[in-house]
């Protein structure tokens, strides 16, 4: 279905110059864009695409409105700006609501009728299924678990018992919620399991990407507040609780207890050492390792970064030695001063 | 159910002073605890907690012997005795035996009939489910596995062909065991696929996270001895042996043909690479890079921890020329003395 | 079925130094080899078992032929000649074509009267299943997915709808390709969901390992060229193209957008930042970060490696000072000449 210019001009707020009776079908990068597709220009880097591009409109800052053979929409943040019209452009997908024959549904389980239940999908004893709630092929949802309003499980994800979800949550697959956490004690050089008597809390507008895991808490619950955005798999241990609006991108390791606040920016492959506190507002670099609690705000990092293995042979083992150079530095200052 | 506290503490073979009759109904955290919890002290930091807790009783170390509004059981490591508490107040659940009729077997299937197979499980042909085996929801078996006594799989498992699995042993949901290790060799420019020949063989009282890959071997057979902890996200590549009683934490990746000791602890997001011996009883810090076997047993690490983001670029760049400084400092020294 | 050494010989291009009539059932280990088995010896770490092995032949290289009991083949690369002798004795297991009871197909779904769907098989609308496919066991594969010739899915693998995957390409289980990428846009301290429009293609004769991820792209697909090998929990995200005949080891993060070249070996738990581009013929060592584009072909590294832990901590401290101790080393120098 077509929208006018005119109309996704209005919807993302942005000033128009050019036919507002333009016909916009799709979205596109700027260099690959055909007829009828919207494209942006939010990287000086493809400036001069602005004028070869075949795209019917462009959105653009007032600083890049050049000769530009398109229509525009002017935007002070092109790229959100841009965001915000594919979303109006592409709506969600509906779905028909239902429970497939191939499903398996325990005692005593509650399923709104407008929600949709997919093949082979087994849901235990005593769970609540809300409006809405999209439950995709081979999900696996245990016994008293909650889904609320307008959540979807995409396919293939595992939910262990008494696990709660909030509303319009989006659970991708291969995800696993609600396994116990890993919680092992040393008795005279074996392990005893520690029973894992907590579970899970997801708040609202939650996205947790594929194969991601977050285990339940061992006596109290793990906790991800409303808005929490957790990209491909990360592994969030017991009784951990990210705070509002954080993000965590891919493979990142968040050990048992670890406090996360809101609004934090936490890079891939980053690992939270057990029982620590990161403050509101922390930005960490990817491969970061967080040993300390964060009290301050800020943007932190500890990675090395690439350089010539020959090189790196050496300085890897003149690390090792790091604390003797730096006394013995010390001690030639002494000498001379 | 109630536990009488005297039943408790003689269970955990721990002092009791107080009231033996006291009725305890579960475990909660020194501070959320409600009359009928038992709870524990073993972090000072919670002390203060100690005089408002409203737990029926609370296990203490014999020099956190204090004021206390409530009883008291004495144990020399309080967080152990609490550990055998918890285990002991909530014993596993018990399932019915059975086989669900959305189930799939093979041919020449042997299914214990004291075992429950879940919903949508498919097991292939030849193989064999002991005596009080659980096989939750989901789970795929392949040809040829064996499975023992008392072991659980929660759900969304899979197992593939041959593999063995001990005695009561803990699979989580995600969990692969089997596919094919990672055996390419280049033969001019093109890779070729090296037959993974070898299968896996788990033992007996191991714990296997959820989403862990465990690969077969590709002559001989990948091996984990009895007792292992493998957390989440954990990746063992083919023919590597994990010695008894081991743990290793959430998203480390062991490659091919490692050898790893008894009783050692490997940190989180490790890598160790292939071909390495790691002899018993070392501890590895989370984030390391091993990349030479350890010889003596200890504790070792690697990994930089955070900095402000600005002063670790500037170390970053620093760390780049640590052989030359190094260097130069050597030369200095030599002007010096 | 036993295979003649003469025939062996031939199919792999080596010198036969023995009975050509000897009968080969097998492969095995140099140590653990028994009558009728075929071995190599590749490491010289070994070369004293040479003496005492079982084997029925040995490949060898012209430089090792020594007193060995045993019938030789003789080949440049030993370890190559034997790989190409086990894919030759252990071709690939055939399987019956046909169609499942269990499994659901959608509307206008196309199935190769020669591929083979398993049991709880779920695919979606308008799918392609071309000649000699394997889908395994409660594998979900979307709508209007393309899978060419000869291409097996293991068990328990997720392709989202669209993903089109190439001829003759493994997919093992756990795998999930095409979930969202991890697009997501600040707007006023809320996260926007970015919509992923793209989606995922994947060539011919490529190998994905255990539990990976492939992410869709955002506007347009995320490219798997042919010959990629893949090993078990690779993250790979939106809009990546990974170059033809490149391996990736396991655990390792790639960030959106980012250009792997054609024939790069990149480590396993490596984490390459986004929108860099790697050109061809790189090899990175494990654990390495890479944050900016490499533009030479050559060898990179970059993570620490262990050392004991109370030599760490000191060094990890100083480490953060390594600017400061670069200044002052400067500084001396330039008093002392």
């Amino acid at each position: 279905m077509p929208y006018s210019l005119r109309e996704i001009a209005k919807v993302i707020n942005t000033e128009l110059r050019g036919d507002p009776n333009c016909n916009i079908v799709g979205v596109a990068t700027i260099k690959n864009a055909r007829s009828g597709d919207l494209t942006f220009l939010s990287n000086r880097r493809y400036f001069s695409q602005l004028r070869t591009t075949e795209a019917s409109a462009v959105i653009v800052s007032c600083t890049d409105i050049t000769m530009c053979p398109v229509n525009i929409l002017v935007a002070d943040d092109p790229y959100l700006a841009y965001v915000k019209a594919a979303i109006y452009i592409n709506p969600e997908k509906t779905f028909d609501f239902g429970i497939h024959k191939t499903a398996s549904l325990g005692e005593n389980v509650t399923v709104s009728q407008k929600s949709y239940i997919g093949q082979n999908v087994i849901i235990g004893n005593n769970s609540i299924i809300s409006d809405d709630v999209y439950i995709g092929a081979a999900c696996v949802v245990g016994a008293s678990v909650v889904i609320g309003v307008g959540t979807k499980l995409f396919s293939n994800v595992t939910l262990c018992d008494d696990v709660h979800i909030g509303k319009h949550t989006r659970i991708h697959p291969g995800v696993v919620i609600g396994a116990d956490g890993f919680g092992i004690a040393n008795d005279q050089g074996r392990w005893l399991k520690i029973p894992q008597l907590g579970s899970v809390r997801i708040g609202n507008d939650v996205e947790i990407g594929a194969n991601t895991t977050i285990d339940r808490g061992a006596i109290e619950d793990t906790v991800i507040e409303d808005g929490v955005q957790i990209d491909n798999q990360v592994q969030i241990g017991h009784n951990v609780r990210v705070g509002a609006h954080t993000a965590i991108a891919g493979c990142t390791a968040v050990a048992g207890s670890v406090n996360i606040g809101k609004r934090c920016m936490i890079g891939g492959l980053s690992a939270l050492a057990g029982h620590i506190e990161i403050t509101d507002d922390v930005i960490v670099n990817g491969m970061s390792g967080v040993t300390n609690s964060i009290k301050q705000a800020g943007h932190y990092a500890s990675a090395m970064t690439v350089m010539e293995v020959k090189l790196w042979r050496k300085n890897n083992v003149r690390f090792k030695r790091l604390d003797e150079f730096a006394r013995r530095l010390i001690k030639l200052e002494s000498k001379i001063t």
